[in-house]
């Protein structure tokens, strides 16, 4: 990919931002109850690629406001994302007992402990951006982060997701089915994610949200794709879940029902639909640009 | 009870105005995905005493504020709860199949909905206090209420109390440690429920508020040590759950630490201190010193 070094600059220094933000976030490991706030710091420190906080820093940097009023809103996203893979790892739900490499929440600690984590993780989400200081914010933004965060993260948004792709199994799944499970299981959070950078940016011009919304639509679906790409193609060691899993659950995706080639095809297609949802912005949106490329040029 | 009768007109119409506002909180059981909204739906409505909301609104008349002022904070109580109550109630937490007298959620529907459930019903108790009309509540209010209810639910609230309560199975409990574990898992949420009229109110004064915090704790306590108590003398088919449960579990509970007199008193003590705590209070606190004085005398 032509712009990784900088990618890799910009990524690093967000991660590096966010990270040191949720480490503020979580209860320190000592403070009782110990073993659920160590689960919860487990969840979400130590690994993760922090994708959608990048891509609040990136809209905040497209729309030229200071990487400080999207903080709480990144911390907040990067929780949520947290506490769904704890709970989506649960025997009762995926049944993974490997997330980014290590074991899962539930193998590291115990079920009851994994499913307390994620419920407290997604407090905690809400807790930061009603309690965090954030850079000239005032209280009307907190409130539409809160709803956008909530409508992102709920039944008819993430989790709704998950409840469809639990409904759909062991039954035929066609494209329309299967996008319509990722737009709300993967896509919805990654809207979200832009959308902190919208909410945080006063009088923004609707066409300007708009044109950052429609990017996030399509780099969330084309996210999707790719992961299901790397399923097939990935090794274990490299994407660090086991390979093959969706195979072995006869799960749809995208690769399965179009084949490989048109998959990668219909990746493309999404990132530069992104792209050209970009054309009225400066070169301050060149992080979400290189975002939209990495994302189907990514090995894991 | 004294004031049986008007309490129960109380509770009453209590009942009838949160549970109108849930229906109309909560999504649709026909609306995609319509498993988990009817997981959700069944959690919620159609049973429960809704405790939690009667504080608020209780809270609301000592304060002489509108009704109105707590809907949302009373809907947002509830929903917590009835998360909690599903996530409690799953194999690897409480592992109970019985809830107020019908199967719980995960016998209802699945295990995996259940936990979704639960996840969705904790994200829209956020949305609401986000995204509901409230009645001259302006964003500063809604965002104390968000931090109000995320500290309640978190992992040093209602989480956290659940948490100790399992980290605390098979070691031997004192009453300090069980204190500690209800103070969190049941007492937080109760708190809330009164701060959120406290919050709902314009220029409160503080030692007002105190005063409505100290009853909410006072009594908070004493509902659980009755809900001990109930679990040892009540039979099952009046309390809605298996009778003896604990006993069967081996939990530490107020009567098994202090014997049952001992524990009827305690119960009876903090009810005084929570009536004490109302004498600065006319007799629009009178639903309040009404719901101190069921707490006690309830057989379910």
């Amino acid at each position: 990919m032509q712009n990784a070094p900088q990618l890799k600059t910009f990524f690093s220094e967000c991660q590096a931002r966010v990270e040191a933000a949720l480490e503020q976030a979580l209860p320190p490991a000592e403070q009782p109850p110990a073993r659920l706030h160590q689960a919860m710091r487990y969840a979400v420190l130590g690994s993760g690629k922090r994708v959608r906080p990048t891509l609040a820093y990136a809209g905040a940097q497209a729309l030229g406001i200071p990487k400080g009023r999207v903080d709480a809103g990144a911390v907040a996203i990067e929780l949520i994302h947290g506490y769904s893979l704890v709970h989506d790892d649960l025997p009762a739900m995926d049944d993974d007992d490997l997330r980014r490499g290590r074991p899962s929440c539930h193998k590291a600690f115990d079920e009851a402990t994994a499913i307390l984590a994620g419920d407290a993780l997604q407090t905690l989400a809400f807790a930061t951006l009603a309690q965090e200081p954030i850079d000239e914010i005032d209280d009307s933004i907190r409130v539409a982060m809160v709803a956008a965060l909530a409508r992102a993260a709920g039944s008819i948004g993430m989790a709704g997701g998950q409840a469809l792709d639990l409904e759909s199994e062991g039954t035929e799944l066609d494209l329309v089915m299967l996008e319509n499970i990722h737009i709300h299981k993967t896509g919805a959070l990654i809207r979200a994610s832009v959308q902190m950078a919208s909410l945080a940016c006063p009088d923004l011009e609707p066409a300007r949200a708009d044109a950052l919304d429609h990017y996030a639509k399509c780099i969330g679906l084309a996210f999707q794709i790719q992961d299901d790409l790397l399923d097939v193609e990935g090794e274990t060691d490299v994407i660090g879940k086991q390979s093959g899993a969706d195979v072995v659950h006869a799960k749809a995706t995208y690769p399965s029902l179009m084949g490989i080639a048109p998959a990668h095809e219909a990746a493309n297609d999404l990132v530069n639909d992104a792209l050209r949802s970009l054309e009225c912005f400066d070169d301050g949106a060149d992080p979400l640009r290189w975002i939209a490329q990495y994302i189907v040029s990514r090995d894991r």
